[in-house]
């Protein structure tokens, strides 16, 4: 279970990896300036081509289910489509079209940052209220829509829009995510404008409880932890992504009560088991120790937060096998190089630190089979629309 | 080409990514205690079911090439077998039974450690003397074996052990290759008994040059960077390894000028282009950066380290296509999901950084097709004798 996708950031994918010489390491400039170009870029149809083929590539990595993280709801300079929730919609095709379970986060993304001047392509992302989110959502759910809502960040909402979307959630009763303190800017921009960490300005707000998922959660003081734990918040590691944006370390082992999952994100790679072995060898790396966010049952810790973790993030009763749960399966081969292993024991060790996608064989979602030896149904045609796509997008 | 391997670790993955409650994280506590429960119940058609199996995997993950980083000869309490290469006969016999190419690095081990009782099962590591390495190197020569000389380390060889050692690489023309500042405690260890660092201590012996590869090389002081990079050495990382063991972060950004190589080392996993990702990533994640080590060609500068560089610190002509160069050649299939790219550049920057093990189609070594449509030709009974075997090592 995937708690964490920006489907149209797969077309990031090797777009991003260098930097113009005159640009220094820490501006992020290249990622910055091509993720503006494709979210500039994209149209209804594109939209779905892309996250169609991240959802195809999810399925082949054995996710069967994603939380979508949407934020891109408008057209070219923030004019709405003639059905308002056409871009969400498209996602909600591409999830339905590869087979793959969706939850829809609808974001709140209202401005870019404090004291922050937009950048003329954030207003195709620009909700003008907490009511045209609210009413967003309320469409999308009359339509059979599994929704979530999810204030951006701190940085993208003002302080004022958490408490009323949060209490919009609990009625409903769906998920409330947000990105939390993911890079250092960030918590000194929240220090500035509410005198509070992010973490802080949830606590005032109180909006710190088991709804709420806490995505990336890396810079945060002791209080910090200490609030996250106690409140058994959700906790949504992205360490692929957080690796690639030099972001930072999740301080996992200090934050024992809070529920993890974890998120693919930024889709640099699709490999959700190779998440959860960075969230622990991160902070081996960091703290030159070994075995660090469990004893006897790390592989399990880690398995948990890959499937009923992500399942719990999301609202759903899924991420396990027992009765009346969905029938969301993976089958891989137990002779693939890379799983061998003796005993059950070594082999959920070598499913979290050692899988390779050659092992995996078949995946059904809600009891249908949509990759079958290692191949979706839909696969090549898939593959065709995303290649077209990305020449729209790079000429 | 993966510059560093110990073969027959590949039958700890799975077995000590947990711990004993009563252990401290820092104790390496399982590992060492998997470790040498594996090197005790070796003997030579163990080694070579389990090196074969390794060395399947490499070609199944693009790797033709491996130096074998080989340290266990002896038979049990270190009673010589009656060939006294045996071991190393084995590992030759298992990359020859795969068809992957290799460089057999003979090592010299001769103690635990400066002031350090020996464990039992060292001693079928042990060599008595240098003359004793040289004469065995020799014998394995003149039976046609590739190979390089490598003293374990500055703990397992004495200090003067080093500069005969290297003399004999440079009279044959061989690399030279050792485990270099892998852990804070070897570097202490070295520092008191010789008074320097493991680097200050090869610079005093006269054996920093171009033929040394550097494995490791994390704990390293402004000094010791220096010096290495102006000798050009060659440096092998191993971050999928040294992430696992908690090492620590090898700090390429201060090495201009040295030969970057990468290696598989303990086989947790066995994937060459997640290590050279990862030398980049662990740098992002320490220094909250993005792209450290190249600004416009980092996916081609990543890309050398596990080709040319691996190549070079092997003394091989391997490693790139040109004329005269072994038909060593990888097929990848430019419609996996993982790689597909609407440019060259990005198709590279993918390989580097986004490919799964379902594009690798077809290996050649030495212009023989061993991996065709993803499978190895032996595969199915390579996989059922280390079945076998690991059923013999933990009962």
């Amino acid at each position: 279970v995937n708690a964490h996708s920006h489907a149209f950031q797969r077309a990031l994918r090797g777009r991003a990896e260098s930097r113009d010489p005159g640009h220094p390491h820490e501006s992020f400039w290249t990622w910055r300036e091509a993720m503006y170009h494709l979210a500039g870029r994209l149209d209804p149809e594109l939209m779905w081509a892309i996250a169609r083929m991240a959802y195809l590539e999810m399925l082949l990595s054995g996710i069967t289910t994603v939380g979508e993280f949407h934020y891109l709801q408008h057209g070219p300079g923030g004019q709405p489509y003639n059905n308002p929730d056409e871009m969400a919609l498209q996602v909600v095709r591409a999830a339905s079209d590869a087979g793959l379970r969706q939850v829809l986060l609808r974001v709140a993304y209202h401005r870019a940052g404090w004291q922050r001047a937009a950048e003329p392509v954030q207003q195709r992302f620009f909700d003008a209220t907490v009511d045209d989110v609210v009413a967003a959502a309320e469409r999308l759910r009359s339509q059979g829509v599994a929704v979530g809502l999810a204030p951006h960040s701190v940085r993208a909402v003002p302080g004022e829009w958490l408490a009323p979307l949060h209490r919009q959630a609990g009625a409903w009763d769906v998920p409330f995510h947000m990105h939390l303190s993911e890079q250092p800017a960030e918590v000194e921009a929240c220090q500035g404008e509410h005198g509070v960490t992010p973490v802080g300005l949830l606590a005032r707000e109180g909006i710190l409880d088991e709804r709420l998922t806490a995505v990336h959660a890396i810079h945060l003081t002791a209080d910090d932890r200490r609030r996250l734990a106690e409140a058994r918040a959700g906790i949504c590691a992205c360490p692929t992504t957080e690796r690639n944006l030099g972001d930072g370390i999740l301080p996992a082992q200090a934050l024992d009560g809070a529920v993890f999952s974890l998120g693919s994100d930024s889709h640099t790679q699709i490999n959700l088991l190779e998440d959860a072995r960075e969230l622990e060898y991160h902070l081996r790396l960091e703290r030159l120790e070994r075995v660090v966010l469990a004893e006897r049952s790390l592989a399990s810790w880690l398995w948990r937060a890959a499937t009923k973790g992500g399942a719990r993030a999301l609202g759903l009763q899924a991420g396990e096998i027992a009765p009346g749960r969905p029938a969301d399966l993976v089958a891989v081969s137990l002779d693939d190089p890379s799983l061998v292993a003796h005993d059950e024991d070594e082999l959920l060790t070598n499913l979290v630190f050692s899988l390779e996608r050659t092992a995996i064989r078949t995946v059904w979602v809600g009891g249908e089979v949509v990759v079958a030896e290692g191949r979706h149904r839909a696969q090549d045609g898939i593959v065709a629309d995303y290649r077209t796509a990305l020449r729209k997008i790079w000429p």
